[in-house]
């Protein structure tokens, strides 16, 4: 197959990196990969705050979680959506902005950033570049927000660390295709599939870990999901502006 | 630069197709570089519902607000943020599902299908394939949920239109970098900016429609964003099983 595939397909997370910089180069053509990236009616709501500054690096590895990785590596992305273009718009043409009142905002926030943060990895992951995406950004986010000036209308989804990698991860098995590919209509007839998968894991973490780990998906993920881990959000959501009808 | 960047800078819409099909080993390429994507905690909430079905292709062109390019190209893949296979697994594991009752969860579900989704793209564009994400997938998501026989806690983000370009579009300018990348903290100095490339817009549509469409960028956006277009989309992530906690 092509190499576009390869890369695509050969996608990893890596949390341990070299102390080599990422060039103002590579930084480049990562942001011109998330411009490229489609939006929504080319609204362009996606931004990204670039951080390389140490003491700002070991603060947000503080706010995600404790992420040692987000202070060694060379550079932070934080992405963000944002409206906040969409206002000075609306200013300009004596327009109101309904849109951020209605939860289609952050529907079509949310996307867009995860298309732009594609862009990004793919091309960081051709360049040779490492990278782990933080949903840690969402841990607390009013805090981040203070600490990188982000106004009205922003609001971060999440983190992206980049830098040459140390060591090469292992690639995680995935669901089956069956699970996540419906022909014509969904099928409801997971459960199967999903006992597979937890199988496929569990040996796969037992490998890993020397069988210190042994859970497979769908207990991990079960534990992950029986609260709210991050409980900030809809705060975040509503100081920056935003309403749920 | 190399072949992956430019593939990606290359992207543009495309509305016109050809009558060749999408080949089965296309379409599994393309869901297998959606399985590659990150997801947050190797949660994998995303699902495609691939239609080919000329009569269902048809429904959804109108559902989706009458767009004639859903019901001509070969294949519409609607790609959609799934907490089902999240709920599977509590009840397997006697855990409750509680993430489904704050906006995380659905913050989280649409940034893994822009992920997925923009794999997808990315794929489909180094194929030779055209395609068209569909934002009108929330536009009558209650019926396209009843026609697909979408269940609880699975919700439409945005379909995908894929097929063999009958003519290449143009591609439109994006927003100048300093607008989106801010270093070490968000500049919010951007009115000249976006004057900026509303001279750029309004030159580009005016010379793509021999002079009918004149208006920048700030006015096409702001006009779009003074109302909420789709007015069904808390209900339908309230009828799903969500909360907005």
């Amino acid at each position: 197959m092509n190499k576009l595939y390869e890369t695509l397909l050969n996608h990893r997370s890596i949390r341990s990196y070299t102390d080599q910089p990422v060039s103002e180069q590579e930084l480049n053509l990562i942001i011109n990969s998330v411009q490229a990236a489609p939006s929504s009616i080319n609204g362009q709501q996606v931004s990204v705050i670039s951080v390389q500054d140490r003491e700002t690096k070991e603060k947000i590895a503080e706010l995600t979680g404790n992420q040692p990785w987000v202070a060694h590596a060379p550079v932070f992305l934080l992405f963000c959506a944002d409206f906040f273009r969409a206002k000075i718009a609306a200013e300009l043409n004596g327009e109101n902005l309904a849109i951020t009142e209605s939860l289609e905002s952050i529907l079509v926030g949310a996307t867009d950033v995860g298309l732009a943060m594609g862009n990004a990895i793919a091309v960081a992951e051709s360049l040779g570049l490492g990278i782990v995406p933080i949903g840690g950004a969402r841990n607390k986010p009013l805090e981040l927000i203070e600490l990188l000036g982000i106004p009205e209308y922003v609001f971060p989804v999440s983190g992206l660390v980049v830098g040459h990698p140390a060591d090469l991860s292992a690639k995680k098995p995935r669901l089956p295709q069956k699970a996540i590919w419906h022909k014509e209509r969904y099928d409801t007839d997971l459960e199967g599939l999903i006992k597979e998968y937890d199988q496929t894991i569990s040996t796969y973490m037992k490998k890993r870990t020397n069988g210190k780990e042994t859970r497979g998906w769908s207990q991990e993920i079960s534990s992950f999901y029986n609260h709210i881990y991050y409980t900030e959000v809809r705060q975040m959501l509503e100081q920056q502006g935003y309403d749920f009808k």
